[in-house]
C-alpha cells in the first residue's frame, strides 16, 4: 500500500518533469540540477562560478533549502537573479520536486535566461529519486567526506552526469585518497568526469566552467 | 492524499517504537542514536568511543546504510557486536525507521548488552523524524560543513539531546567560526550539550564519554 503510494507520487513528479522539460525546451534554458550532502560547498562553488560567467551567458539559479535565505543572499550577490524555495512551505520536503521548480519559474523571466541552475536541498539521497526536467545533474562531494560515499550512496552517483571533488585545498591536512575517491565514482559511473575543485584557490575551475559552458551552447544549437 | 498516507506511516512508525522504547526498558538497555550528514565522521567516531569504553559497558552497534558493510566493518574490529542494516532491503530508505530496529534486535542478545548505539544512515533531514525507540538522539556535525547548519536543517537539531563539532583539529585550515556554530546550534535547541571532538587527536573525548556513560548509568539506577 505504501509502496504503491510512494509509486504513485514518483509518477505524477515524473509527468510533471516531462512538462517542464518540454517548457524549458522551447525557452532554450540549459537546466543544470546541482546535489550533495549538506555543507559540500555547492553555494561556495556557484558564487565562484557565477562570478566568473559574468554576463557571458544570462543565467538565473533556483535555491532549495528547507529554511533559511542564507544561500539565496549569498548567491544573490553575484547580480544573477535568485529564486528562493523553502520546502517547509512544500512539507519540509527533503528533495525538490517538478512541481517546486514548475512553482519557482512564475518568478523567473524564462526567454532571458539561457542557464537555469538549480541548488538542491542539501540531501545525498532523496533528491537523487526525483526528476526536475532538468538536463543534466551533478553531483558534489567533498574530500571531507571519505572515498567510500559513491559506494553508499551509489543511486545519487549513477544519475548524475558529472560529479566534482570539492575542497581540494584540504588535502594535505587529510588522510584520504583522491584517486580512489574517483575510482569509486566511476565504479558506480563509469562515464563520468570528474572535476578536482577548490573554491578557495580556484584550482580546477576553468575545466568545470568549460564542461558547464560546452553543455548550454550544445542545447542551444540543437 | 498524499499527506494523510504520509501521517499514517509515521503513525504506525510511532506505535512501533513505543513497542520497542517498552522492549529496551524491559531488558535495561540504554539506546542511542546518533545521526549526521554522511562523511561527518561517525564511524570514526563510535570506532574511537567503542576502543575507549572496552569492557567497561557492554555494547552492541546497529549500522544503518542503504549499500555496503564498509562501516560494520571498521566498527566490528573493536569487538563489538554489529549489525548492519542495508536499507535496500527496505525500499533503499534514507533513514532507519523502528521496523528495521526491531527486525535487528533478533541477531542482538539484549540480555547481555546496557547499551545499544544505532548509527543512522548519513541524512540530516530524514531520520530526524523516525523515533525507534531509543532513549537519546545526537547529532554530528563536522566543521567543513558550515555553521548555519543548524538553522538550515532545524528539525534534526530540535529532536537532538546532543551535538558533536567533529573534525575540530582541521579548524586551522578553515574559515571557519566554532562559537557561531556553538550558537546556531542553541539558537534551535537552547539546552543540549555541544561536544567539540577530534578523533585524530583525542581532543574532547573525555567529556562526550562522561556524558555517555552518565546516561547509561541513569538508565540502569532506573
Amino acid at each position: 500500500m505504501e509502496v504503491k503510494v510512494v509509486r504513485r507520487v514518483l509518477d505524477a513528479n515524473e509527468t510533471m518533469a516531462q512538462e517542464n522539460r518540454q517548457m524549458f525546451a522551447e525557452k532554450g534554458v540549459f537546466v543544470f540540477n546541482l546535489m550533495s550532502s549538506p555543507g559540500s560547498g555547492k553555494t561556495t562553488m556557484l558564487v565562484e562560478t557565477l562570478k566568473r560567467l559574468g554576463s557571458e551567458i544570462p543565467t538565473a539559479v533556483i535555491v532549495g533549502d528547507i529554511c533559511t535565505t542564507n544561500d539565496a543572499d549569498r548567491l544573490a550577490q553575484t547580480g544573477v537573479e535568485v529564486v528562493q524555495i523553502n520546502t517547509d512551505q512544500f512539507g519540509g520536503d527533503c528533495h525538490l520536486g517538478a512541481h517546486v521548480i514548475r512553482r519557482a519559474c512564475q518568478d523567473i523571466n524564462l526567454d532571458a535566461v539561457d542557464l537555469l541552475i538549480v541548488e538542491n536541498v542539501g540531501n545525498l539521497v532523496c533528491p537523487a529519486e526525483f526528476d526536475m526536467g532538468e538536463d543534466r545533474r551533478g553531483v558534489v562531494l567533498s574530500v571531507t567526506e571519505g572515498e567510500d560515499k559513491p559506494l553508499k550512496y551509489p543511486l545519487m552517483f549513477r544519475v548524475c552526469d558529472m560529479a566534482v571533488l570539492s575542497k581540494i585545498d584540504l588535502l594535505p591536512y587529510l588522510d584520504y585518497d583522491k584517486d580512489l575517491a574517483v575510482k569509486n565514482i566511476n565504479t558506480v559511473n563509469p562515464n563520468i568526469p570528474v572535476f578536482c575543485l577548490s573554491t578557495r584557490t580556484g584550482e580546477g575551475f576553468e575545466a568545470w566552467m568549460e564542461w558547464l559552458k560546452n553543455q548550454v551552447a550544445a542545447k542551444n544549437k540543437s
